[in-house]
């Protein structure tokens, strides 16, 4: 044990030392690996592509369900309506156009990291920060919830009947997830970068395969649907109904931001890596939703919690549930199980950072064994799950709470690069502004990069308020009611934590006069050894010591009184007398007349005997005096609770 | 406040006074009254009838489901089996002659109170006592389980759209009578006598006009009985079947024992007055059990868990559901509930006598704020209340774990008796022997006596072994093995308070020596107010202080070492470097380490700052370091911990 000693000038002698601590193996250990010390950190940086896999996965996998979800709701309008779905996909390419230049921006103008809460605290202010720290965690929370039922979706479509335990096939994934993720980023890595390759293969592999035999005619229409459930009458086709459709399509551009969250992971040079890396995917994620809603209407797929879209297209496309059927559902299952993932790295690093700057509980900002945040890794599993449960795995009854969160989010993050530039375009040319997150200087024209965030804000913001009305009944209005509520909750904890250090602060604090008595408070059922280890250890505490035995029975009393006079070294016993039974009261009662007697620098100690039965279970059969006592005290000045443990041996 | 001063040869002075407590009102008052002082305990005493109605609820409402079980397993051999149900009946009642007898013998030898668990721990000795005491808990908890149970089945039967809500009902219940409890016996005692004697007259007045019917040749069969379901091939009739609707018949003679555990509450001369009550309560439940078993069986009731065989013969004897009937219900109805209450009269006692004994935690012996024994009340009430919602609140499935416990005791209780009449037959005339429940003296025809119990012993054994087998498959199983369970958890309660007593008892003890020095160990996270407060607590026990810092994050370290420098008056600060980043091993290691160094009577306090947020919700945004270490250190001698609290104001 290496050790470092200081003397300073004051007087005050101070000792280093680096603990001598091995990991043990355990059950922990085998589950999340053995413990890593600080300095092990991983500083090593991803290639653009292994970044893709990384990072792409959510977005990726929305193409899993968003196509579904566009044409669930115009299936209520028979499948005559289908024809809407190409339109409408056209239109939220347009829109992920527009994000992704949004975005490339955001990544280079924050290198070490520009999530919305860091963009909005920087330029937005407070308020705005925390509403995106809000709608992010609540969407990280339903990303893992909608990935992975979609996923279990998509195993369900190949087996039927594993349907009545998709709850449990779920929740156990996001256990494995969670696990992954308490192990570490690293391995983490790794084991993402075949399977999204994959599964970008297979579907582009099932969409080509399926547009050459559409265009030559060999392509027919889904064999043995499954059954559309619609209600028995049509709906008419309404502006609603079409923009209800799109707000469910739009699910498919959530896991877009993802990139510029992370972008310290990549290689130098990290923005321009990370720029790339973000066109990339964006690319393969427009082209494959468009090819997927063109072919699933025109095979006349069926929306369906029993078969996925892409199964029925897959096995139209493939001719059957053949290998490659088989290929592509295993694929999406996959990745969407790997989306989860992206909410795993997101949602602790988020509350990490909200923590930080005291809006979440401090504690989870505390990295465990493994260098990760484990408690954000525990709670998103715990919560998640919670959401599973509830809503039965059911992507479609799930989606109406996702992505309000998201495009809140873009939003908010788009409208406060907008503002960053205005900031941007009123600096002198000469000079350097460093905020938290970025540093600001003078930039040619501003002007088209402020006009191209703010429609990206503009939209977004659209889609965020056509969402919530659209979806209002559905399930949205528990996104609309749950983010203030936070917002509230962040405001409360950061209240709390600011007005503790300002109650703790040293600054301007005069050192109190030292305690000039110090009186001993010694409650007592009977007179034992316990009692006698703990009058010992009193009388180095003071010299003042009164016993005090609240008497329930008289007879005990009487025996109390008689050991005393014979153990009590003369020391005073004060028997309280309870007509009503009750011994916390009268004690307390008896404490608060000492302390209301006492001269300033007086300090009352509670000395509770307890003996330490040998076995745990025993505390049962026992009265936990001074666990209530120091619960019943803890708001009461200078006085103190000491229990002196006694190990009964015997 | 009065207030005594004693001083005596020691030196040490005792000062008495009685506590000056007003009781507040509140939810708890309202609903359980105001809190009585121990000088307002109850000495009034009733008189036979109201003790023939506090007291025989138990037995008699066994009539509303004893005959219609006994009756049910021979339904399973065909209705032509009904004709075994009269002499069947017969023999009960021959059983309650010899059974009443034996009490009557009880009665008079235990003027004190003479339950099974008295009796056997005066004559069988300490596990046979356990047993019988672990018996009769068991069957406290069923009696209520069953009454409450067949109480719901008698509503059910007037209103059948009830027979959803059944367990929520019978839940209600129980909570109901657990309240008239919590308040206290005087109360319940004004409140069982009305609806007892309505009961009774009820009774007999169904079974003389039912039997004048009869006899007059007016009386019919059941009209639209319930169906009856029995399996699809009749059984045969066997000895075990017609044992089997035996054990179910003798349910009815639970709560015979009743009067002899409550021989104390009688007027003087107590013993002869109880004795004359269980006479009285004997013959009632004779002549009625055997009406209604005659009767029914002749209008062909069917017993069903829809509507109740007493249901049936209200119904067929007075003709319709008219007033007459809905009495009948409504009083069996009653009746049933407050059976319930001499469970909660039984119970709590019971366990309080084995708590006082030591088997069974002392919390027990505790007399709430009504001078009640609450704890006791409120757990009978709780586990009556799993076992009605595990059972769905079915009587039949209930039956078969019911009164093997009550005979149990009953042959444990009758043996025992045997065994002192036999103490007493060898006894010298002049000669008077005092044990704990009773004073032995020679008795002429001491030899009969004996004889008598010895004989109610011998029968109730052959009942619970009949019962044991015949009822085994159903669910006696359960009660077997609880049994031995109960007793085994009992002795381990009793060792550990006998080790503990012998642990902590101070004869032969030598006071150890003073303790000699005292280190101060504070471990802090940061340097502020609290700790400022917690140095000048540490400052009055000793000058031997030193202060550890776990090091998570290095700049935190620094920062800690430069304030501590500042306001550390000069003592020692100990950084503990962790590099993985835990908090408590490096601590407890550095503990451990002193420890390991000290001097026989040195004794080391860890005094933790902490500081207390003016919120209770806030505690949850900060670690309980005082909460986790005292856990850890509880076992290690000479380490008393104390948590030095801070008040913060802002």
């Amino acid at each position: 044990m290496p050790e470092h000693q200081n003397h300073n000038s004051n007087g005050s002698t101070v000792w280093r030392r680096v603990t001598d601590f091995h990991p043990r193996k355990s059950l922990r250990t085998w589950l999340i690996g053995r413990p890593l010390q600080t300095a092990d950190a991983p500083h090593q940086t991803i290639s653009k592509k292994v970044g893709l896999a990384v990072f792409a996965s959510d977005a990726l996998s929305s193409t899993a369900y968003a196509p579904q979800e566009l044409m669930g709701v115009l299936a209520a309008a028979g499948t005559i309506a289908f024809g809407y779905a190409f339109p409408l996909a056209l239109g939220i390419i347009a829109l992920l156009a527009i994000l992704t230049l949004s975005y490339e921006q955001t990544i280079h103008a924050y290198p070490g990291g520009g999530g919305a809460y860091i963009v909005s605290r920087d330029n937005l202010g407070e308020i705005p920060a925390q509403v995106a720290a809000a709608a992010l965690l609540l969407d990280y929370v339903l990303t893992v919830a909608v990935s992975i039922s979609s996923g279990v979706a998509q195993i369900i479509s190949a087996y039927e009947n594993l349907f009545e335990w998709r709850v449990e096939i779920a929740v156990g994934l996001v256990i494995v997830v969670m696990l992954i993720n308490l192990r570490g980023v690293k391995e983490a890595g790794t084991a993402f970068a075949i399977p999204t390759y994959f599964f970008v293969i297979m579907m582009y592999l099932t969409v080509i395969v399926g547009l050459a035999r559409f265009f030559g005619g060999s392509l027919g229409i889904v064999a043995n649907p499954p059954e559309l459930h619609i209600t028995a009458t049509l709906q008419p086709v309404t502006w609603f109904l079409i923009l209800r459709a799109f707000s469910n399509g739009t699910t498919a551009l959530t896991g877009v931001e993802a990139i510029s969250n992370g972008i310290p992971a990549f290689k130098e040079p990290k923005s321009r890596n990370a720029g790339i890396t973000l066109l990339a995917m964006s690319a393969i994620l427009g082209s494959l939703l468009l090819a997927i809603v063109y072919l699933s209407t025109h095979i006349q797929a069926v929306p369906s919690e029993t078969e996925t879209v892409i199964s029925q297209l897959a096995r139209t496309v493939f001719g059957a549930r053949n290998l490659f059927y088989l290929g592509v559902l295993s694929s999406t299952t996959v990745i969407l199980v790997m989306a989860a993932n992206t909410s795993f790295a997101g949602f602790p690093r988020l509350s990490a950072i909200t923590a930080q700057d005291g809006f979440l509980p401090r504690q989870l900002t505390y990295r465990g064994s493994r260098l990760v945040y484990s408690r954000g890794i525990v709670v998103l599993a715990l919560v998640a799950s919670l959401l599973i449960v509830l809503f039965q795995a059911s992507v479609t009854r799930l989606i109406p709470l996702y992505a309000i969160g998201v495009f809140l989010s873009f939003t908010l993050s788009q409208a406060g690069m907008a503002r960053r530039w205005w900031k941007i375009g009123h600096l002198p040319p000469d000079v350097e502004v460093k905020e938290r997150g970025s540093v600001l200087h003078y930039e040619e024209s501003w002007q088209l990069k402020m006009f191209l965030n703010g429609l990206g804000a503009f939209l977004t913001a659209v889609v965020t308020i056509v969402f919530s009305v659209t979806k209002f009944v559905e399930g949205a209005y528990i996104v609309i009611l749950l983010i203030p509520l936070l917002v509230f909750i962040f405001s409360r904890i950061h209240r709390h934590y600011q007005s503790l250090a300002k109650g703790l602060s040293l600054d301007r604090f005069g050192a109190p006069p030292p305690i000039s008595r110090h009186r001993v408070i010694m409650p007592l059922s009977s007179v034992h050894r316990g009692t006698i280890a703990a009058m010992r250890y009193a009388r180095t505490l003071s010299d003042d010591i009164t016993a005090v035995h609240v008497s329930i029975d008289r007879d005990e009393a009487i025996r109390v009184q008689a050991k005393w006079e014979e153990w009590g070294e003369g020391y005073r016993l004060v028997i309280l007398e309870s007509p009503y039974r009750l011994f916390l009261e009268p004690l307390l009662s008896y404490i608060e007349e000492i302390a209301a007697s006492r001269q300033p620098n007086e300090i009352i100690t509670i000395v509770v005997p307890q003996f330490v039965p040998r076995n745990w279970w025993a505390n049962a059969l026992h009265t936990q005096t001074a666990l209530t006592l120091r619960w019943a005290l803890l708001f009461r000045k200078n006085i103190v609770v000491t229990d002196v443990p006694y190990q009964v041996e015997a």
